[in-house]
C-alpha cells in the first residue's frame, strides 16, 4: 500500500492512477469498473451520452463494483452554427459518405446531448466523482456537486487555466501535457500555444496551485508514473494506456493501430469533432487537413454517422483513432493487471533511481 | 558523488549533466568552463562560428579549466538557393532593416562557416567531446573522431533518427523532446511530426537503443533530472536553465525575456534561421509567420545583421530569443551554483518519493 494523500484519501483510492474518461466507447463500465476494482480510479468517458445511457452506464458500473468512479463530462461552451462551413464541409465529406453506403448527409437537429440532462444524472446518482474538460464549470453546478459530496476536478492545459479552475472550487486539477491523445482541453488562448510537455507543464503547475495536479499525457508505465510524481503531481491520469486493455470498448482496428503506431504516428487534427484532438494519422485526417470545418460540436454531428459506419465496416481510414504519443508502450493486458503492473513498476522504478542516487546520502 | 555510469565514465564527469550547445552567443567559453568545473559538461555553441573563432574559443576554455569539455556543431544538410524566396524575403524585411538604420541589404557570398574547417579544429584540438545536431555524422568524420577518442554524441527528436544515429556508430544520443529551446534537431521526415513530449519520448528512446540516452527539453531543476532518469535517461542536457546563469553569453534582454516567460510564451519558428526552432514570441516571429522563408542557413544568413542591430541597440522585437518550455523555472546564479543546486535538488526529489512509494517494500 502506498502511503495515503489529499488525492487518494479524498478519492478513496488505493492507488493515485486515473483511467481517463476517453468519450466514444473506450471508457465503459466494465474497463471503469475495472480500474476501481484494482485499485486505481476509473472513469466513464461519457461525454457524447444522452442523459439516459449515462444513468445506466453508472448502474452498470455501480453492479460491477462497489469501489469510487468517475464520470468524465465536456464542459459546453459558445459556437458558431455557419451554414455556409456546414455546406462546405457536407460537400467536402460527400465522397466518403458514398464510399461507406451513406445517404446524402441531413443537418442533425441536435449537435450534442444536453449537459444540463447529463448533470441532473450525475447529482441524481451522486456519482462518487465528477470530472470534466473543455472549461471551467459554473458556480451553480459547482455548488450542487459540492452539497452531495461529489469531488470535482477540472481540467488545464497551462498554469492560468488550471489557476482559473482552483479559483473556481474544484478539488483537483489534471495537468493535460501536448502528449496526451484525445480532445485538447484548451479553454482559454489558442490551443497551438498550450502544446506544453509533461517536463514542463507538470513542475510549473504543481507550483502554482495549492490543489492536487493529476499529470496526464504520454505516461504509460511505471516509469512515467515515478516521473510524473517526480515532477510534482500527486496522481496521474492514463487513457492510451487503458485503451487497449481487454475491458476497453474501443473499437478492434483502433486498438491495433495503437498497438502498432509509434511516437511519430498522431497528430492533432480538427477534422472529426470542430476541436483540436490527438489521434493517429489516417486518410480522413490527411485530406481534410485544409479544411475549415464547423465549431464543435457541429462538425461532430455531421461525421458521427461516418464515423460510426467506418467501424460497423471496418475502415480505419475513417474512424477517429485517439492517441497519445506514447503508443510504442501500449500492451494487451485486463486492466486489473494493467493496474497491479503499473503499481509495481513504479515501485521497481523508485528503487534503482534511490539505489542510483540515494548513495549519496550518507556522505 | 553519484556512481559512475558508462556516461560519467565515458565523459569523464562527475554528474551527468551537461549543458546544452547554445548557438549563438549563450554557450560561451566562460559559461562551458563553469559548468565543467562544477562537475558537468560544458557545451561551446559553436555551430554559427568560423574555424578561428572555434579555435580560440577551444583555447579560452582550456585556460580555465582542466576538466572535459564538448563542441556542438550543426551538421550541414542540402539547401536551396531560391533568388525568388531571397528576394521576396528582402523586400518583407526591408522596412525592419530600414527601422533599425541598416543599409539596403545585400546577399552574403557565404551563407555559414565551413563545416569541415569547424570540424579541422575539433580533431587538431582534439576535444574531449563533440556533440552535433541536424542530422547524421558522415563515416569519415566519425572514423576521425574516434581515432582522436573523441566521445561522439548526437541529437535525435524520434526514435528512428535514435536508431540511425547508433548504428551510425555515436557513443551517445540526444532525446531532445519538444518543450526544448532552440533549433529542432529533426533530420528524418517532418519537423511537426517530431515533435514529442519527453514523457513520451525519453522511455520509448532508451528502450530501443543500447548506448546511453541523454534527455533535453524541458529540464530546469532537480526534479526534472530525476524524472527524466526514471523515464530511462542516463543524463539529462539543460539549454534554457543555463542560459541566464551569469557567466552566460546571452543578451542580458533576451535573458530578461527567459526569465519573465510563462509555458505559453514560447512558438516554433522557421523565421530567424529557414529551421525550426521554439523561442519566445515577438514581433518579427509573428509578422513573419506567414511566410515562406528561404531555407536554412539562407535565411539565418539573411537575418544576421538584423539580430545584430537589435542586439546593439536594445530591441528584444528583433532578436531570436531561443528557450524552452520550461521559462517558468529560471532563475539567475552562477553556473557553478546551479550545478550544485541541481545535484541537490535531484537527490531531495529522490529521497521525497523514496518516502513516499519505498514504503512498500517491506510489505
Amino acid at each position: 500500500m502506498w502511503p495515503e494523500t489529499e488525492l487518494t484519501r479524498r478519492l478513496c483510492i488505493r492507488y493515485p492512477i486515473i483511467q481517463a474518461g476517453m468519450a466514444g466507447g473506450p471508457a465503459s463500465p466494465k474497463l471503469a469498473a475495472a480500474v476501481s476494482e484494482a485499485g486505481g480510479l476509473g472513469t466513464l468517458g461519457a461525454g457524447y451520452w444522452p442523459a439516459e445511457q449515462l444513468r445506466e452506464a453508472v448502474r452498470s458500473v455501480r453492479r460491477l463494483t462497489g469501489r469510487p468512479f468517475a464520470v468524465n463530462l465536456f464542459v459546453p461552451g459558445p459556437y458558431e452554427v455557419s451554414v455556409e462551413r456546414i455546406s462546405r464541409v457536407q460537400a467536402r465529406m460527400r465522397s466518403y459518405r458514398r464510399g461507406l453506403g451513406l445517404p446524402e448527409a441531413i443537418v442533425p437537429d441536435q449537435f450534442a446531448p444536453s449537459f444540463e440532462e447529463q448533470m441532473e444524472v450525475v447529482l441524481e446518482e451522486r456519482v462518487p466523482v465528477f470530472s470534466f474538460t473543455f472549461g471551467a464549470l459554473s458556480e451553480y453546478w459547482l455548488k450542487a456537486l459540492k452539497e452531495r459530496d461529489i469531488v470535482v476536478i477540472g481540467t488545464a492545459t497551462t498554469v492560468r487555466e488550471a489557476l482559473a479552475l482552483e479559483q473556481s472550487g474544484v478539488d483537483m486539477v489534471v495537468a493535460q501535457s501536448g502528449e496526451a491523445g484525445g480532445h485538447r482541453g484548451t479553454f482559454l488562448g489558442r490551443f497551438e500555444d498550450a502544446l506544453i510537455g509533461g517536463m514542463a507543464l507538470i513542475p510549473a503547475m504543481a507550483d502554482a496551485v495549492r490543489i492536487p495536479v493529476i499529470a496526464a499525457g504520454g505516461i504509460m508505465d511505471g516509469r512515467g508514473i515515478a516521473a510524473a510524481m517526480m515532477l510534482g503531481a500527486e496522481g496521474v491520469q492514463l487513457g492510451t494506456s487503458f485503451l487497449t486493455c481487454e475491458e476497453s470498448g474501443a473499437h478492434e482496428l483502433h486498438q491495433q493501430a495503437v498497438l502498432s503506431a509509434d511516437e511519430e504516428s498522431t497528430v492533432i487534427t480538427r477534422a472529426f469533432s470542430g476541436k483540436p484532438a490527438r489521434g493517429i494519422r489516417n486518410r480522413f485526417i490527411v485530406e481534410m487537413a485544409d479544411e475549415e470545418v464547423p465549431d464543435y460540436p457541429v462538425q461532430n454531428a455531421l461525421t458521427k454517422d461516418i464515423r460510426q459506419a467506418a467501424g460497423q465496416q471496418g475502415v480505419p481510414e475513417f474512424m477517429s483513432m485517439w492517441a497519445g504519443q506514447g503508443t510504442r508502450l501500449s500492451r494487451q493486458l485486463s486492466a486489473g493487471l494493467l493496474v497491479r503492473t503499473l503499481v509495481e513498476e513504479t515501485e521497481d522504478a523508485v528503487r534503482r533511481m534511490t539505489s542510483r542516487i540515494g548513495a549519496d546520502r550518507n556522505q
